[in-house]
């Protein structure tokens, strides 16, 4: 297939992009794509792949941008009900320990979450990535957390694995055991550390070599945060997950700063995430480490706070910045990379080329697959965006809806309809 | 047509809604409406309706939110062009003041527009209209304003009809002759003002006369704002438009404050919009008066400014208050309502019940169409929504996205798609 006649084609080629280097785009005006089965076999401008593939079908892209999927790399989008009763509490004024008094907060979640089938999991959960897909996201990073037993996580990882399955979009799956200590251990946080570290850990890992023996083992994340896991109890599980072989992640500096972002940087981990209250000295170790910096500005935006990733002091000190959704129930339930961007610009200044940067080859590399996914190029997988705009500023500029026209996921192309059809 | 098993039914009955009544949703459990034609005529719970309308076509609402299709009361929706290439320079620190004195800003818009066809005119600004309807505004508020000279802007009201006319999204029409001063005029803003007060408003009486004479008059509306139009300037235009018989609006206090509300108070106008810098002694004002004040938070968002409307005071104050979405090429492209419900309850700490009812009830008072839309009442027009959500507290929760499932406008039914289907 030729994918022809883009008025903007970007590429985004040639790997993570660093420091200053974020938002080099690789325009190519009336670019053109051939994709043959699920592959990115030729990029170039429209006269010459026509040239050079003259027979191809083709699939008319004028008018339109032409860039790599979204890679959303920090999700919890697997979860049981909703927290829609809070949110009109908190705009009402409510303290936050109030309703985790009146029982609220994330250990609702959990109990829905751990009274709830697999059946209904992925039901509640299918409709959540559709929308993520239908806005633009070819790959999610997708967490377990709302179980803290081990029963309960090992049902959403196997859900999240008969959802990656199911596709069409692609998950990365986190296990994230270590999102908050487990209400039975409410006073005993080093005991559910002890938990988490001897017990769950060894179980998953044997677990996912029976139930995915042919998926490299999931990434393990920790919630490094006061009234979560504190920094040597973080160090404990990361280390532990380290030693049996799966790659790492971290949740840090959300509310507090830790230290969680230099035990990421030491343990060599893919990615810190949320860094808004991070330090210099950790800004400085991210300008040094492969361990990329994951913003996630609508967790603020979601609170109605107004405190950000220090976005652009990152890129100063030649760190690796990537955007993600953080799509939850409690803080931010949007499923969209384009409001992301839209918000990122507005909130930490990025350009719109910056933003897309980040939410495509830096993000995929969060997740550690830029070798297959976040550009076009010759050899990746063709997970495409045709936007219904001419101009990539156009994302960021305008935001609250949807820009994308069409979505091509491993080859495939999917029409995505943002109008509206008479029924009656 | 019996719409039934609504979970919510949310009637919004009862008149616009004053101070602290805001957000009386008049919800109704297991609701239904019965639609005949293009009016509402019966509406109650499902029991009741069914027994009263046994032989009704049905359609199925069970498990969504029935609720008014949302007005939006102040929107500059068509334009020539669009001003990507500002937005970074925006980001970037620029004042959009300081935009507009450098001959940019809305002159940039000015410029295109008036090299603009009606043809193009229509056809640009068609997607905008549909865009909003898909994501549930059954009426906009629509003003002219780039053209800045009196054919332009004839052509753009001609334009606006014919958009209308074409559906299904009905307009409110508005003159916004006075949205700047034109170029050919930047050294005499007094000589500016003459001409939209001695000739532009009586060629647009005469001219709506003759192209619209079933509709009654449009709104006048004025920026009152440094660099735009002073306050004797200002009140110049909008006595100069009473004596005529146009309806008021104005735009007041978006950067300073300069006495626009009390001037809108004054002179009876339907509205006052933008309300940021208002001072305690308008938002007093307003308290005391049937004009509306219609809070654009989308503006300060769209510019990454951080100062709202006094939202909780005007309420506080016991105004009658109203969103918009302000619909422009330059400081906001967004077409949603469902953002701006979101970013009201975060910014300026409303319920997601209170920015209901100030996009549908009170919205729909602030361009006076509140007697025949904004609520489910019977005798009103059949504009409704049914959301994919079981309970109204996800709209402000939940943003990003589109929650609307179908729209009925005059009482024929729109589906809306958020997913995608495969074309290949």
């Amino acid at each position: 297939m030729l994918i022809h006649s883009a008025s903007q084609l970007l590429t985004l080629a040639g790997g993570p992009q660093r420091g200053h280097a974020l938002g080099t785009l690789g325009i190519i005006e009336h670019g053109a794509v051939v994709v043959r089965e699920e592959k990115i076999v030729a990029v170039g401008t429209t006269d010459e792949m026509r040239a050079a593939y003259p027979h191809e079908p083709s699939l008319d892209a004028s008018g339109c941008v032409l860039m790599p999927g979204f890679v959303d790399p920090h999700t919890h989008v697997i979860w049981a009900g909703d927290r829609a009763n809070e949110f009109g509490m908190k705009m009402a004024g409510m303290h936050y320990l109030d309703i985790l008094a009146a029982g609220g907060g994330i250990i609702s979640t959990v109990h829905a979450t751990r009274t709830a089938s697999i059946e209904t999991l992925i039901s509640q959960t299918r409709p959540r990535l559709l929308r993520m897909f239908a806005h633009g996201t070819t790959t999610a990073e997708a967490k377990s957390g709302y179980g803290l037993q081990t029963a309960t996580e090992l049902r959403l990882l196997k859900a999240l694995l008969a959802l990656d399955d199911e596709g069409p979009l692609d998950l990365a799956i986190t296990f994230l055991g270590a999102h908050a200590i487990a209400p039975e251990f409410k006073d005993d946080p080093q005991g559910y550390t002890d938990l988490v570290c001897d017990t769950m850990l060894p179980i998953v890992k044997e677990w996912w070599g029976t139930h995915a023996p042919r998926l490299s083992l999931p990434f393990v994340d920790v919630f490094c945060e006061n009234k979560a896991f504190n920094l040597e109890q973080s160090r404990r599980v990361l280390t532990k997950a380290r030693s049996l072989g799966f790659p790492l992640k971290i949740h840090a500096d959300e509310f507090d700063n830790l230290g969680g972002v230099s035990l990421a940087v030491e343990l060599g981990a893919a990615s810190a995430d949320h860094l808004v209250k991070t330090s210099e000295a950790d800004i400085a170790a991210l300008g040094k480490a492969e361990t990329v910096a994951v913003s996630l500005p609508c967790t603020p935006f979601g609170l109605a706070e107004c405190h950000y990733t220090p976005a652009r002091e990152i890129i100063e000190a030649d760190g690796i910045l990537a955007l993600a959704t953080d799509c939850n129930p409690g803080t931010t339930w949007n499923e969209s990379m384009q409001f992301v961007i839209a918000l990122a610009c507005r909130a930490m200044k990025l350009t719109p080329a910056q933003a897309i940067a980040a939410t495509t080859i830096n993000s995929a590399y969060a997740i550690r697959r830029a070798d297959t996914i976040g550009s076009i190029e010759v050899g990746k997988q063709a997970d495409l965006l045709i936007l219904s705009v001419p101009d990539y500023r156009q994302l960021g500029y305008r935001y609250g809806t949807n820009l994308v026209k069409q979505v091509i996921k491993r080859g495939r192309v999917y029409s995505v309809d943002v109008g509206y059809y008479r029924t009656a």
